[in-house]
């Protein structure tokens, strides 16, 4: 049966598949430094920002700790980074707004038309580790058209744990069969798939910058496998 | 202060408030009794179907009963009724559609264009007891504009409980005294109140049919008082 027939709803990875985080945070703390007069690697900084991202969210995956947003994990990364790059002179307004420059990211060039046109067939919605005020403000900011919000808040759990997947599943009054999971990441796609999601996914080869390895889509039979978001519309019949 | 100075969000109460529940659920009705070839009340059975929310709510809210859907609600009130009405020879198929008579109800006239003009200026966003597919299969199918989805299940409570509106206020980011409740109901605005949320009262004179009694927007000083959307996106500078 061709993915079309049987699916409902395309559910995104957000940071890296729908956005490219590391121009815009590379961007926000280039600004921040700049009102300082300090002069800093801001790539570098967002590529250690986004380091500590998975430690963090493991601390609550794993139980250690209880249920916390991602908006806190980011704040709490960013205070212990700031004095390493010799920003630990920012107050508390500077820190607050910088922690929200991953509600600020620029989507990437084709996601805006390809959820476009994804919509009119398919409810359409993002499946990510950031927190609902985050993924509606990036959303307001960016056009990118949802159906509606999901992801780690309101399955209170994180990827790549089966909750994080199924408990969207669930809202959406579907079966997991029915959901695709598009994302840049195949260990993103391979959880969903073992909970009975259908995967697409989409190359972002630019996610870490020019030259940096990312995934290829060659390590498992992903339902669909597309360079853009135009593709993978078009693939999905729409 | 005017309270388009200081809210960033309006959300929505939906049965009555945006959707007339009564005149969708009796068409509903009528058709699936047509295919049987029973006479029946059809706005009779949606009063009585609507009459068995509250007890059915209150079995979850009060703790006897743990956490369940509207929807599931829903399915097992109609199977209560179904006998009464003479439509006890429904079958699966027919009762399972019948109970997405909810999921397939037309706004008022004035609630598209009123929420089209709110989302320039605000995040739109359901506060309802239905289920989040509920909600969502309603909203597109009859085009309202929701930046997202919030209500009873993403809270994991029914209104009027406290926690039905502050884990939406939290979801959002903000502060409650930054969010509006829009309903036709002022029990709903009265909990709404007492937890900070600002409160506009919306006239819904023709939810239980003609010459029934509603609520008149009198019950308390709600911060706007409003004949429809169309006055409420006025009144808030939209």
């Amino acid at each position: 049966m061709k993915p079309s027939e049987s699916i409902k709803a395309v559910v995104f990875d957000v940071f890296g598949t729908c956005v490219d985080w590391r121009s815009g945070v590379a961007r926000e703390v280039a600004l921040a430094a700049a009102r300082r007069s300090v002069a800093i690697d801001a790539h570098g900084f967002a590529d250690a920002w986004r380091g500590r991202y998975q430690p963090a969210m493991e601390e609550v995956r794993s139980g250690r700790r209880p249920w916390t947003i991602l908006d806190v994990l980011h704040r709490e990364s960013l205070d212990a980074l700031l004095p390493k790059f010799g920003l630990g002179m920012l107050d508390e307004a500077e820190r607050r707004d910088l922690a929200r420059a991953w509600h600020r990211l620029d989507p990437w060039p084709d996601v805006v038309d390809g959820l476009a046109r994804l919509r009119r067939r398919y409810v359409i919605a993002p499946m990510s580790n950031g927190n609902v005020a985050l993924l509606l403000n990036m959303a307001r900011r960016a056009g990118l058209p949802w159906d509606l919000i999901l992801g780690a808040e309101t399955s209170r759990a994180y990827k790549p744990l089966p909750g994080s997947y199924l408990n969207a599943v669930a809202m959406l009054g579907l079966e997991p069969g029915e959901v695709m999971l598009g994302a840049a990441h195949e260990d993103d796609l391979r959880a969903a798939a073992a909970v009975g999601l259908r995967t697409g996914f989409v190359a972002r080869p630019l996610e870490f910058g020019e030259g940096r390895r990312t995934d290829r889509g060659d390590a498992a039979p992903w339902d669909i496998v597309a360079r853009d978001f135009g593709e993978l519309a078009a693939r999905l019949d729409c």
